[in-house]
């Protein structure tokens, strides 16, 4: 395909002509789709169902140790299901505390934990007069409301292909006390489906924080969430990296089965040190009597242990794998040397990241929701909201059915084209 | 029986030689018997088996609005679930929102939220010199580690058997603006077994405090708990009457099923003014994306509806019935009429309360270990672990079998006995 800028004014107004004849064709079938957010389809859902019927009313709900799971006690969750989660992020179980449902909640405690009460013993953030956070770029909107919801400073770091751009990040966070914490999606990102490099995680193992209370929150969400079985993205295990390089407590893992199991009905985890975890459950045994056990021997008893889970992940992965190659294969054919737009190829995760031309990914998401098209808003993948190019699009091609992806991305690559071409124009 | 003290020194010395002999007799027995913690035994358990298998793998998990509960959604909760909830806590299903399996975390959510935010609007209290709440004694020693764990200065209230002294609580939340909240347990209260009565609950509603922030943390976790079909305590719904009163943004109710199905695999909700709720949901979409619709779900087809979850408490109390009257009974044979102890005959609710002689019930908990009897710390019931008295035990029937629960009462009426003697000696 010939680069759109290289064409004449008049071959982009014809142009222009046939595609918003398109877009009006496609507007009249008054469409609903949405591509905005990473949730499960129903098929995947249906992968699960069996859990429901893992636990029989005449079992005896112990676990292995014997403890009842339909009482309280076990704060920090069953021996079988730190296990698995264990194995499932690559620790040992010693280092694992299971939560509720939602890893996001747990972000979000170890955050509010660290305005109230500091760090292992730091000073309360909330006392401070100034906390910053680093965000690589574009990265998960819901990290980024939780630093601001706390009013702490969020700083851009560029992705680069191998992670967020380090020298930058040892720059800032060797340099100034006030930065506490950085945001990790460090498998198959939020929206770029980039994993790290081992050299990336080497680096982040050897940080010198200025700040002795400064932590990495490690969202590992996409472990174990590949889309091919011969192409998988492999992640240096961080927590072992960080005792290497002497750094043992700067690290926090998060990891959930929402995406494993059910969206809400999963399990949660956080991996740390002997000493971080000692300062959550110093929090955890005010907060909680205990979550909710007989979730976590229902996880343990569906899966078996860890190649079960993967086994289970390979079907969500037959699942998905169409639907990602029918969003890029419309990608590539649509646009591919039109040069006026750029995206990833994740192998793995549940999002595919698109950069428009400078200034244009608010006005795409407008013209796509004309068309009945619903995509996540344009400037989510940025703190505050603000992209400073205008330009990163995420989409999430797992909800909708094979079909509605198809006619979602013809919708997503008119609008692409429309208002490529109407810059363009303005250039020329 | 005549009382103890009016026995003389020789009659007491007797007495005391035949008590140590009957103390070393059950401690031979190498017992290891617990009357510590609120927590339903087994019987109890499975009571709730049958709602496991509520939720079939050929199902349409859909809530009534045709939400599929598997997926991410439905923040304030599913609405089936809202209106159990609300009927259980007496109001309608829009003033609920649906949380995880703990009442206690919610709780503890909503004070570190009042620190880190403030209440609706107001100065966050964690930027506040002193903060203070009322906490009617004796407590629920989780309420008060919350407080003093965000370093909230505990002030206490004694109770009556109405309820709270309300001319020291309206004093005191009407002339001082440090006084944030108070901590009640409204029903079949912990430990006594008291229902705050009519005019307490309006004395309530009623109050002018100086903080426009103050709130009364009103924790129903028995509201349906009774022990007795023809003797029920009867409670005012306290978020009608502050509306009444013209308070309406005064009071959180919280409520769970934790002691209806499964403790710690429950759901809990909170019940409040529509200005309250949107302030905790605004906090509520950072925190998470949702809690776990499925055992909303699981809970609501298991009771069908308010009518079934009487019907199921029905059977819980026919369990613990028969526990909390042989205690009752031991205390009322071998201690009534003694004048060392008083105790508390609840008709709902999980603990009976017991005052000793004053300065005897550190002393008759350490007894009662030495024959292998577990019972709630001396001083649990109080902020700080401080009985001003030294004098309040709280006694938990529920979790041992009758048996148990037996010579666990014998043991622990031998080691007040005990205990009792040497204080009457020392003073005679």
């Amino acid at each position: 395909m010939t680069p759109y800028r290289e064409l004449s004014k008049e071959q982009l107004q014809a142009m222009k002509g046939d595609l918003e004849k398109q877009f009006e064709e496609v507007k009249a079938k008054g469409l609903n789709l949405d591509m905005s957010r990473g949730k499960p389809c129903k098929e995947q859902l249906n992968l699960s169902m069996g859990m429901l019927e893992e636990l029989k009313s005449t079992d005896k709900l112990k676990c292995e140790t014997g403890i009842d799971c339909r009482n309280y006690g076990l704060l920090e969750g069953i021996p079988e299901a730190r296990r698995l989660l264990g194995e499932m992020t690559e620790v040992a179980p010693e280092h694992i505390i299971i939560f509720g449902n939602s890893s996001l909640n747990v972000m979000f405690d170890t955050v509010s934990r660290s305005m109230t009460h500091g760090v292992c013993g730091s000073t309360p953030w909330c006392r401070l007069d100034k906390v910053k956070f680093l965000c690589p770029v574009p990265g998960y909107d819901r990290h980024f409301r939780i630093t601001e919801y706390f009013g702490i400073e969020m700083i851009n770091v560029p992705m680069t292909p191998t992670g967020p751009d380090m020298d930058m990040v040892e720059e800032l966070v060797s340099s100034d006390p006030a930065i506490k914490g950085i945001w990790c999606v460090p498998k198959y990102s939020n929206p770029q489906g980039i994993t790290y490099s081992a050299e990336t995680v080497k680096r982040f193992a050897r940080l010198k924080p200025a700040a002795e209370d400064f932590r990495i929150f490690w969202d590992n969400a996409y472990c174990i969430h590949h889309l091919y079985d011969e192409h998988q993205d492999f992640l240096v295990e961080i927590l072992d990296e960080c005792e290497k390089a002497g750094n043992p407590d700067m690290v926090y893992k998060f990891v959930s089965t929402s995406k494993v199991t059910f969206p809400g009905s999963g399990i949660a985890a956080v991996a740390a040190s002997p000493r971080n975890l000692a300062d959550i459950k110093e929090h955890m045994t005010v907060q909680t009597i205990g979550h909710d056990k007989i979730n976590q021997l229902r996880h343990v008893r569906f899966f078996g242990g860890i190649v079960g889970m993967h086994k289970h992940m390979k079907k969500h992965a037959e699942i998905l794998r169409p639907k990602f190659e029918a969003v890029e294969n419309t990608l590539e054919q649509e646009l591919g040397g039109a040069q006026i737009g750029t995206w990833t190829k994740p192998m793995g995760g549940y999002f595919i990241s698109f950069d428009a031309l400078e200034g244009c990914a608010k006005k795409i998401v407008a013209k796509a929701a004309e068309a009945g098209l619903k995509m996540t808003e344009a400037g989510a993948t940025y703190p505050y909201g603000i992209d400073p190019q205008d330009s990163n699009i995420r989409i999430a091609p797992s909800f909708p059915s094979l079909e509605e992806l198809q006619l979602a991305t013809e919708i997503f690559v008119l609008s692409v084209k429309l208002v490529s071409i109407d810059k363009i124009l303005e250039e020329k």
